[in-house]
């Protein structure tokens, strides 16, 4: 099928606007066949190229796990430090990563060596690699929203201890750490605009 | 709405198959409403802190328009140039863009500097500012394939090069160049798949 009807369309929309950045998780399991479902959205993803370079690490051992909050809790407090006043009061207060409870950590990368593709479309610009990977990650984000699965994005991290710390092939670039399990509330509003921390802005569109 | 039924999630992954980077476009104009309405999908894409910096540029003028083509001529030549014997033979055969065709050109950009969301989430990896503005990018694809509307990405350019030509505010980056038009035919597969340059593999999931 290639063409879509107009409920089709506004529930896609609507599920646009359902798709949070989650950090408050259940506990509990996510059924494998869920997970597996939502990460065969990769393969649907473009990429430039054709060079499908993302890679994924599934965080599982209690070793890794601990090692990449440790590098959460580090990178935040300097991130902390770097604010006064009332606005470090606002930023101490909110909760920036569901590591602890989310049930499933990916780390998700770029192979920025890859072979595959033959460089085609990433010689002016190599990042557009990177940006395919951005891309497979917002496909995914949305077919776990569709299955009531939540995900956030945790981007408070130092990259490379990361990379260190996991024992990633060299070449290979740490674009989205991302916890995954069942959200413990739903929400179309970004819990930073709950709040009060920054608020949604109109489009800027310019013409030349 | 937050739950969704089977048959819009069949759908969904329905639309990402058949999302794919459009080359080929039909010169005809695309009405604005149509354009707009996936144009405001941006507004519902994640974005670090909450810092919403995708900056959009219609590149509408002739001149403008013109000053792209050439940018992308000059490094498609100097692509081409990388590639020796069948390689060359075969890149030099590939319809890389659809910049003359395509009725609408959109220049998409990142304000790296933009105080909005205060910064947070983005002190060590600077870059998911960037992967923000490829996640709405991703969505309006969405928006637009589920219109029938095809967007094809350009990343044969000099992203500085065309910063200069289209007189860009200080701080923006270009993140992507898309066409945006009806599409002269539809398909599932990737076109680059079809021209026999590369196919797609399995997904690479590994686990520590």
């Amino acid at each position: 099928m290639d063409t879509f009807p107009n409920e089709f369309r506004d529930q896609l929309l609507n599920l646009m606007a359902w798709r949070r950045d989650v950090r408050r998780f259940r506990t509990d399991p996510v059924d494998e066949a869920v997970l597996m479902r939502c990460l065969d959205t990769f393969r649907l993803a473009p990429s430039v190229g054709l060079s499908e370079p993302w890679r994924i690490i599934r965080v599982q051992s209690e070793a890794a796990r601990a090692s990449a909050l440790e590098n959460y809790k580090v990178a935040n407090a300097q991130a902390l430090a770097g604010y006064d006043g009332d606005q470090a009061a606002s930023y101490s207060q909110l909760k920036l990563s569901g590591m602890v409870e989310a049930p499933e950590h990916l780390a998700i990368f770029c192979d920025d060596r890859t072979a595959q593709g033959h460089g085609l479309g990433a010689a002016t610009m190599p990042e557009t690699r990177r940006y395919s990977v951005v891309g497979a990650v917002t496909l995914m984000w949305l077919a776990a929203r569709s299955e009531g699965l939540g995900m956030g994005w945790v981007s408070i991290l130092d990259p490379d201890q990361l990379c260190r710390d996991l024992n990633v092939p060299t070449g290979w670039s740490l674009v989205a750490y991302m916890c995954v399990g069942w959200p413990e509330e739903q929400s179309d509003t970004p819990e930073l605009e709950r709040a009060g921390w920054e608020h949604r802005h109109n489009l800027i569109i310019e013409t030349r």
